[in-house]
């Protein structure tokens, strides 16, 4: 496991005050390592849908600042990280459960970082939603995101 | 110009009783057509985001309410019309301005809708945002969605 | 109309002598404007694929290439624009006619482009296929892609 | 491993005779398991691009057949399964070696099934492009993909 470039408690104080909208819906960092985080969002009212399932823009934000997060675990604090796009696929109805978000950087360039999310639903081993996304990055020194491990186990 | 297959108060009525979460940001609509849809989002200091700008999840749960609307515009008011995928692209920063959103569908099959919104800042003709997603759609009387205007004029 | 920083006639040699694999397609420029092309692929058999259509990356091969003309559309001959990034949505099998391309620039900026593509089969104005997609670009006089047309007529 | 529902050969025989467009650039399935493929595609002349890469176009084909070949290891041979959307993204540019693809399901459903995949360069674990996609597949027995690995080891 290689060392983050900030530690949970810095990311989550991070994420609550300088992305307020989603710092309120009580995102926690369970876990940082270089180029990789887990988050937690714990279960709220607010964040139904008709059916008794969760928003897709609440999926949408808290995959966001997974790939933030996975973002700052390799560079550090940085205040002007934005978004330029994100696809999301939502895959499965998720119940009214905290959510898991599983985020990693597969390129960190001098500009641009890319990377993935994985949703879950608390509990359950397959994934609720599946995002990429794309963040532009001030300039930083040179790092390179651990590369994947292999989808199969060997 | 196509009649939609319902009108402009009962698509805002709709947005404001059936997915509360963006009901409640504010959202109008300005205009219905079948295939296509116009709102508006009047500005609102919870939006905003460090650097004074709007936050991608606000801009992400107006396209997807707009891609929405343009569904319903054909088909008409269903339940369980569901996003299965979303790409948003944020093209430039907004200010601290109410936004707009035009929505069209460029494909409306049996199960699967899929459309387009571009999303604009009050006042300005550059696009801010673009986004492409796809809703799951229940069973409906087969309709077509106009075919697009080409992009330039002739 | 805007005049666009290279002729039809032009763009078609460089996508010839500069993408080989997709110039061999025979692809023709039927009309550059500043920020828009129009670019026909007649048929031809090696394009099939089981059930009579027309496979997915030649569309995609095509909606890249129409990118590309709508990017260079705008700044001129540069050696060095490549995609970073496409998504298409293949929305009617395609007959195995020629495919006609609309391409449009959203947003220019200084180091990345963003477009979009419409697909059609030959005399259906219905698309086939929708695409946008992301060029990094190298450093060009400042240019802005005309604002795009409203969806719905005035 | 879970076992697949269709061998490497039969699969790569599969791709040779049904994509032929792929099928003729030399595909090789190196490893099937449940819901998980790799393939390899060796170098070709006519693969190259300007600057000496690999042009767009091939590696959306691989990363195309790659789902293909995932869909397939959990339901079988079937004639009609084809994609509804894929979103490609580039990372680095790849030098003129062989390609590696590892494609995985990360969900199968009724109708549609998404998954992504990861494009190497021989001999380097770091991607070179990331790929998710949706094939539209026919009725069949209800199968699940496999969850994914937790990114991080434990």
């Amino acid at each position: 496991m290689n060392s983050a470039a900030l530690t949970a408690p810095d990311l989550e104080d991070l994420i609550r005050t300088g992305v307020p909208m989603v710092g309120n819906m009580g995102v926690r960092v369970q876990h940082v390592e270089a180029g990789q985080v887990r988050l937690a969002l714990p279960r709220h009212d607010d964040f139904v849908r008709p059916g008794g399932t969760i928003g897709g823009p609440v999926m949408f934000a808290l995959a966001d600042v997974a790939l933030y997060g996975a973002v700052l675990s390799l560079i550090g604090r940085v205040e002007l990280a934005v978004t330029t796009s994100m696809t999301i696929n939502f895959l499965r109805r998720p119940p009214m459960r905290g959510l898991l978000a599983e985020g990693r950087i597969l390129k960190m360039g001098q500009r641009l970082a890319y990377g993935e999310v994985l949703l879950f639903s608390e509990e359950d081993p397959q994934p609720i939603a599946h995002a990429t996304g794309t963040y532009s990055i001030p300039p930083h020194p040179r790092v390179e995101a651990p590369p994947p491990a292999p989808f199969a186990a060997p």
